[in-house]
């Protein structure tokens, strides 16, 4: 029998691909080539993760539902749009996406480029729509911290890190701070949008900033573990890519053992964090479970 | 002499390059490498004519420099991150641009792709940024209205039009819908920027939009016209690509003598346009004059 956490998570991906869908533009134009890799790349799917957090995290605030879930589709948006340019060519040079080609395979380069800035631009588009929050400083604030997360000292940051630093350079406080740069700054911001929306208190933040730390670091290192142990068929993705390639993962630096006993304190950790909110938090609690126990 | 048109560009574009100088990132992270390439593609030069106008028409309404600069850079960094994912070799594949080698020339195609990704999220960051303005509602319009310029219904969606269409079939009317959403809805963005920030009345924005359709128009006929009869050394960039390549623009479609017609008329056009402004608005019918008379 499906679990609460499951079935929730479940439910916030059809929402998500109803929304999406909604939101996502279609046309006839001459441009429709671009609308159509915009919606092949956010709509193949994926655990929407990020998406459950602002709706759970935004949840503990009593905020309404016509508010997170519009947030929700731009932070799917926005990560989509990195993934899409993190698969090129001149990238990680990925063939295979959430179990279908990638977009510059399925379309070409030139597309997938295109495809991957107009989703950030979309992703922007919708936190600053009065239709998202009737308050203009709720919106710019969400802007203001989706583009801090993302952008050169965040998400895109971690990238160049990842891509450019020299594998024998890397230890295990550099590599935590590239993937706090790289996944966790846009886990972060999911957490924070919740509190952002429901004028959470500092106390109220400082919890779940602390959550998401953790939450994004234990994702982490489950990712590195699934790319050494997963199958490529489950994953939807090549594994042991990094493996193959010689890079610095936490399984590399830690071995095998420790990165699963890192990752499940850090899960546990998580949780704990969430203690101000007593039992409200518990389907965010079990998204700590989830995030290291999953198997794709 | 420097007549006084020439003289404000001037003091504009030196204005650009300070302030942008302190808004762009810059570190000895293991990063620095994407920062220095974010610094290298905006601090290039250019005419900073998309600064001029926001600053000029923010001007028509008394708007504080204080909060039309921040609004003149996120511009300008919004047009640089598309001219260096333009320059790409998926896409137009330019070696040069403002007289230097483009990004992916200097540095290499990853960085190009993620320094204009990085570029893009900085723009939006500066706009809802509290310093930018102090109206929430003033700073999260401003983000939805250069989003809805940039992004597949604008700017991306005229470059992907650009790269897509078939020679064959492109008409005036084509080419003109995909100009005025490559290059004119971020000149429209530029002029109504400044209506934003100063509250404009409708009477006072309509104007303001017919200017920047007509100039945006004028300004991409006149850069066809160049292609054709610049020097490449005078204009910092490969001249007669287009006629090479075999593509569409105003002057195969028109001829020569007759898209200079048209960008004259156009460009007196959008100076009549501003005539409520009366002598007010001098410095952008000088602009207009400009944009069809510039060699490069």
């Amino acid at each position: 029998m499906e679990d609460k956490f499951s079935a929730a998570l479940r439910q916030t991906a059809q929402l998500m691909d109803r929304e999406l869908d909604a939101l996502l533009p279609e046309s006839t134009n001459p441009e429709w080539q671009l609308h159509d890799a915009m919606r092949y790349a956010v709509l193949s799917g994926g655990k929407r993760l990020r998406a459950f957090l602002v709706i759970q995290c935004a949840d503990l605030f009593d905020v309404a539902r016509e508010y997170s879930v519009p947030v929700a589709c731009a932070l799917e948006i926005m990560h989509t749009y990195s993934l899409v340019h993190d698969d090129l060519p001149c990238m990680d040079d990925d063939d295979l996406r959430r179990g279908v080609p990638t977009v510059h395979k399925k379309f070409d380069e030139t597309l997938a480029v295109l495809a991957g800035d107009a989703l950030q631009t979309l992703a922007f588009e919708i936190l600053a729509d009065p239709k998202t929050h009737p308050s203009g400083s709720v919106r710019a604030e969400l802007v203001r911290k989706l583009a801090q997360a993302a952008g050169g000292h965040g998400m895109v940051g971690g990238q160049t890190m990842d891509i450019y630093a020299n594998a024998s350079e890397i230890s295990v406080p550099v590599i935590t701070r590239l993937q706090q740069l790289k996944t966790g700054a846009l886990i972060a911001f999911a957490c924070e949008a919740g509190a952002i929306l429901g004028h959470a208190a500092p106390a109220q933040i400082t919890s779940l900033r602390a959550y998401a730390h953790d939450l994004g670091l234990a994702f982490q290192i489950t990712d590195d573990i699934l790319d050494v142990e997963g199958e490529s068929t489950e994953m939807g993705k090549a594994t042991r890519k990094d493996v193959d390639a010689g890079k610095a993962t936490f399984v590399s630096l830690l071995g095998l053992e420790k990165a699963k006993i890192h990752a499940n304190m850090l899960a546990g950790q998580a949780s704990n964090h969430l203690s101000i909110f007593r039992n409200n938090a518990d389907l965010l609690r079990d998204a700590a479970t989830f995030t290291v126990q999953r198997k794709k």
